[in-house]
């Protein structure tokens, strides 16, 4: 299978620690790298993690609070410096873009590539981005500003060939697309062998799901339902579930409870506190509800399967 | 003697390395700290540095390239998180005022405390900070957009009483003003005691000048004349003069000649592009011209004597 991977760059939340960057992180999808959100010293951990800087086309920015952005200029400026050529598209919440354009006048002039913003409606789920071999969707979220998650999902790939049906057939290469496409083949004899003997079930099609910063959303299982691996924040336990109703974060709890209802493969928790040293508490909270949860750290590295 | 110190947050350049940080420094002065510059990630570094963030009243901007500047909203939002209450006040080069606004809006709304813009001319040397120890001064630099490097000075002091004679002629506390300020004393029979009898001289008023970033300047040395230490950026050797004059920058040479002209204690080097994996060739090539050069590091604190 074609790598589908995530790097997780920062995944503290807006009050620096010595122990976690604010949020970013890089989703690898067959060889194209997007980038999710991009706090202060994004540029830095992207250094780290040896991930080519010329490789990131996209970058997706959830919403405007400072550690989820105030990397980006500084990340823009310094392609610029690396000579970079290709375009750079970035998504982010609409209201951003008047002071976006701003920054990069005063911060970027005299770039070699271009930048190209593209405006997104944090109200409602809709495909921002598609290529041949995926999808990236919005996923409306509740925050004191407004704020979406990202749904990245591939598209159903081609059946594979069965090499040695080809070779019993003597299928000729010009007809291999064809039954990838479905045909049945006719032999010299006038036979014909199904299309099913001679392919092998297409791999199956992979979703990962970026839901920061949020409150729970009791209708957001709807929305990400039975994808493979879900991030979600997880900024409080449980015990502080005044605070993040005041500040629109979940609890551990919330997490876990979303990753239950939406049946997804894997729960990955992010966006703690400065208050926690050790993030075992929450962990282990949303095990409770969702075994099959995991914490993230900075420098590692999930397979979306 | 009171403290004067400056600590080193990040010395590197434009293109972010793994070995050094973008421009920062904390100028220590009678318990003040003060800021100059503000890369992406000072406050970070400011974190590991111990340094209360809540001792740092102003910030100093040198000039609106990003590895300077970036990191300030981001550092004023964190203050605002850590409750800070003390107004802070920022100043930096005048056209930078709207987008700074701008800025503060949309990422450090609802903040606890008051911050102050205060634009700076950096075509004049002009006192743009004053207390009752201590001046900060521009001095204009020529660089590729309007920029200002800053000369700390402290104030004369008061001279030292001498402890034996105030209590041989059995002075009242309530005299030791007067003396302070260089009044005689009359004893008991009527004869005059001179003022030097009774004090000892001030502490030495020392200084500390900031240039980055500026291309080699014929006469910045009148500036700066004498100044303790300098801190002179040096982005390049002089194999690399060329650079150098496009960018306007300055070589090691430059900022040996600079420090040898203006007569100054210690010079101190930054600023290094991120070509150098070693920047003894930068050390060797300033003290080539003015021996008393020496290389700064990040969390490296130098005493200004």
């Amino acid at each position: 299978m074609e790598p589908f991977k995530i790097y997780i760059l920062g995944c503290g939340s807006a009050l620096p620690t010595l122990r976690h960057q604010p949020s970013s992180q890089i989703v690898e999808i067959r060889g194209k790298m997007m980038m999710v959100d991009c706090g202060e010293g994004t540029q830095i951990l992207l250094r780290r993690s040896r991930i080519a800087f010329t490789r990131i086309c996209n970058v997706f920015i959830s919403h405007l609070h400072g550690d989820h952005c105030l990397g980006l200029i500084g990340m823009i400026s310094t392609f610029g410096l690396l000579n970079r050529q290709a375009p750079l598209h970035v998504y982010a919440p609409g209201y951003y873009e008047t002071l976006f354009q701003a920054q990069m006048e005063m911060f970027c002039g005299g770039l070699g590539y271009d930048v190209i913003f593209h405006p997104i409606d944090t109200k409602r789920m809709q495909v921002i981005y598609e290529d041949r071999s995926l999808t990236v969707e919005t996923i409306p979220l509740e925050h004191r500003i407004p704020c979406a998650g990202f749904l990245f999902r591939e598209k159903q790939g081609m059946p594979h060939i069965k090499r040695e049906m080809i070779d019993f057939y003597k299928i000729p290469i010009s007809q291999i697309n064809n039954i990838k496409n479905g045909a049945d083949w006719t032999d010299e004899d006038g036979n014909i062998v199904p299309n099913s003997c001679l392919v092998k079930r297409a791999d199956p099609v992979r979703s990962y799901a970026y839901c920061s910063d949020t409150r729970y959303m009791p209708n957001l299982h709807e929305l990400i339902k039975g994808v493979n691996v879900l991030y979600h924040e997880c900024t409080y336990d449980k015990s502080m579930k005044k605070n993040a109703c005041i500040y629109y974060h979940s609890t551990a709890e919330d997490a876990g409870r979303i990753a239950a209802e939406a049946g997804v493969g894997t729960l990955l928790l992010g966006h703690y506190s400065a208050r926690y040293d050790d993030e075992d508490v929450l962990l282990q909270e949303a095990r409770k509800v969702f075994p099959n949860a995991q914490l993230t750290g900075e420098n590692m590295v999930i397979d979306v399967k």
